[in-house]
């Protein structure tokens, strides 16, 4: 039975509808400040928090509701009679329903320019430590920390006269919850500065959406977004139109603008399988496109494309020439959108800061049992060093450092062949190196000769070299630092290679 | 300058050493409970909480600290005038220092049998606010919640008279870590029987080790262990020998297990770059290890090894014929543990429950911005259904169900190639279906005759099986959906092929 209802809100939306419902059934009402007023003013009954506790609201608010006339009214267990008399004798009353939300920490520090007093000055104590002591007497406590409960919680007393245990128990875990994003915030707040990876590792999201399913369609799936530091990244995207993103469309999405933030000019990037189908950089965005399709016709069927400018009507009118599931650039053209439009399927993204560098951020990696973590890959060489007797010319360095963007985003294995800032070929992922590089090159329909090439990890022989040589390849870049370096700087020397050793490997998994 | 601090801690080691010193200096200290009682038997005088506020502990100490005359105490800010007005005419006096560690809920739920109601009592409420009420109020209040912290806390008072404010705010940071830590164990054991993806999803982790460097020698890492449900699961292995763990060796190790958790008759599994490149059932480990290592004798090369039974001394003498960075086994006998000695860096990880099934779980894929979370892929198939003429052998279907495990934990997309259950050719992460078929052809220095293949996903043309009918495929597993699958059934029928039609998908990315 709830005889009496502690409410002190910072979002008071419902609240004053909730209270006088909760009134009507006879609910005596306890509230504080802000809360305490607005319910006066609305005509609702509401008692003092002090006027319970004897004590004022002093010190700012900062200890108002710390005080056992209210937590010895919450935290006392209903059949335990030594409870009952104690707080009898103490002159307490229980408090049955616990409706609360915090001071808005999360809007403090994402307003601009916030100070670190004003952030301090939200965090909250009075509202969690009366959370927590109502979720953790759920079986006596009905505790409401988000304002769409209300309804459900009022027709279900309308309904049984009291909350069902199990909806009190689903509020309690609500509000662990809710505590614990909430100090995790803080406690990335306060640490943005730390370099240091922290005993205990607490990361904390928000449900972007539910997802139909998974990497599988027998895995259930959900997206979710980090509070901070999304400008930018692929969370900050909003889709224009097109079916609901899936799974795998995000998580290729996501392989598609980490590398395009490798460049500022003009650039499409196309995906497939979270591997580089085909990346151009060009004078437009337009004839880049065209030629990011043209880098490999066949895998870009199905594929995402990625864009750092906006796409006008004409790029639009040659996408809608093959199949693509997504296409993300900062802007869309209204004539371009138009063109869209008669393929409603195609999922539009709109990311607007899509050329602002990537933000230092983290990288996860699941284990079973754990979690790998590391600071993102933000780094492309340690130097340029040539190593062989032949220089590449001005514009092979270009295409050597392009192909070495490409490469960085490639799965490791990884070998990437490109000229006047196009891929040529493209091989990912496999076990050995030489066979990277065999795929690359038999599976391109361009001639290669002249192209550039660059790996994402040392030559371990110089197989590599004798391959690349006999398809015309007249420049290299990799780290170097295998044992056998001399033996390729040799076979590159004979085959009139020029070679560059960046210093900086780029596995990828 | 402290003058007056609180201590209440659960965990008491190193407490009475530390409040001695603090007595020494002259700090007057206030103390609750059995904490109170251990410095007093140690001869440190405490002052009881209950003396503070007079108000008696009650409740089961339910809420014997949560009172202005403690709280105002602590969150008083010291160059207020008002506030410290306030305390003055309340008869409350500051509390400088904040000593607290909390009630053992981590330990609790880890706890065998472990009920419910042991687990609630176990939720600290006055703990947490106090430790939060003093981070709160850094600027004026020290806050120690780790033991470890003590004695250098004291050096600085004893060097400076009082802490340091960056200490302070390093120690506030402290505090939100662990309670958003705290609370996110509580939601997390309330939460277990939730099968919804909830509104904020929080997850934390225990630090296992620094790394030296990430994927790459350029990026910084650490690697994190889940708190509950790690039977099994990578973290709970212990390694025996060798160098430390590299990131990418983790990575690839859990690939590894991930893998082997298909099998439970002795199994070898070998990874590289995360990809299988040698999957072997046997009727020893012995005979699977050899059999894996002739699968693909060039990929194993500084691969990873788990086998699912212990390693003994022969398999361990045929292991260090060859260069691997990491063999995981439930257990090595002192044989093969003598022999591995002679190779002082190869990593040996013993993993007890190794064959415990993979506990229901979510898989993590990190975006920019965020985060994809879904089921771990635990299924293998939704139906057999023979779509051919043809039927597969009573061999060849163990074979197909063999193969079909092993290219479900192969990157997409990907093709696996077995018999007799070893595999013969992997052909991972192509971003088209026939390049990673034709891949694996290539590669295998294996005759293909006889042997049956698998696919991760459907065939989209019929071009995968007319290659694997030149070379001598007999049987093909796969999820079958396609619009053309009608194509492949007949060029199987064409090609006397048997082929399998599971209805379940396994992309990994």
């Amino acid at each position: 039975m709830i005889k009496r209802a502690l409410i002190s809100v910072s979002d008071k939306s419902g609240i004053v509808d909730f209270a006088k419902s909760l009134a009507e059934l006879g609910v005596e009402i306890i509230s504080t400040g802000g809360t305490a007023k607005l319910l006066r003013d609305s005509g609702v009954k509401a008692v003092d928090v002090s006027d319970i506790t004897s004590f004022p609201e002093c010190l700012d608010g900062r200890v108002k509701t710390l005080h056992p006339a209210i937590h010895g009214g919450i935290l006392a267990i209903r059949d335990n009679k030594t409870h009952m008399d104690t707080i009898k004798e103490q002159g307490i009353t229980p408090i049955d329903l616990v409706v609360i939300n915090l001071y808005p920490f999360k809007e403090t520090i994402l307003k601009e320019g916030v100070t670190l007093e004003e952030a301090i000055e939200n965090i909250d104590i009075g509202g969690p430590t009366m959370l927590r002591s109502a979720a953790k007497n759920y079986r006596d406590v009905t505790v409401v920390v988000n304002p769409e409960d209300y309804q459900p919680i009022l027709s279900e007393i309308k309904d049984n006269g009291d909350t069902l245990m199990e909806t009190r128990y689903q509020l309690a875990l609500k509000v662990f919850r809710h505590t614990s994003h909430y100090d995790t915030l803080i406690a990335s707040y306060l640490g943005k500065n730390s370099n240091d990876f922290p005993e205990t590792l607490t990361l904390t999201y928000e449900k972007l959406q539910d997802l139909r399913y998974g990497e599988n369609p027998h895995q259930r799936a959900a997206y979710y977004r980090q509070v901070e530091n999304i400008e930018g990244g692929l969370t900050a995207g909003i889709q224009l139109q097109g079916k609901e993103l899936s799974f795998n469309n995000i998580n290729d999405a996501n392989g598609a603008l980490q590398l395009l933030k490798e460049f500022q000019e003009p650039t499409v990037v196309a995906i497939k399988h979270t591997n580089p189908c085909g990346v151009v950089s060009g004078s437009s965005i337009h004839e880049a496109y065209i030629k990011a399709y043209k880098a490999d016709p066949q895998s870009i069927f199905g594929g995402i494309i990625a864009a750092n400018e906006i796409i006008d009507g004409a790029t639009a009118k040659d996408m809608m020439e093959i199949f693509l599931e997504v296409i993300i650039a900062p802007d869309f053209t209204a004539d371009a959108l138009e063109i869209f439009k008669k393929k409603k399927n195609i999922r539009l993204i709109k990311l607007q800061d899509i050329k602002k560098g990537p933000t230092k951020n983290y990288d996860i990696k699941r284990v079973s049992g754990g979690i790998l973590i590391q600071d993102e890959n933000l780094e492309l060489f340690q130097e340029l060093r040539r190593v062989t007797a032949n220089k590449p010319t001005d514009t092979e360095m270009e295409d050597l450092l392009f192909a070495y963007k490409v490469v960085k985003h490639t799965k490791s294995n990884g070998i990437v062949i490109a000229k006047n800032k196009q891929t040529l070929a493209i091989g990912p992922g496999q076990s050995s190196r030489i066979w990277a590089l065999e795929n690359a090159i038999k599976n391109s329909p361009h001639p290669l000769k002249g192209s550039v090439l660059a790996s994402d990890a040392f030559f371990p022989f110089k197989d590599c070299v004798e391959a690349a040589a006999k398809a015309g390849i007249a420049a290299i870049i990799q780290p170097g630092g295998s044992k056998k370096d001399e033996e390729s700087i040799e076979a590159c020397d004979e085959a009139g290679i020029a070679m560059i050793f960046t210093g900086m490997r780029h596995f990828k998994h």
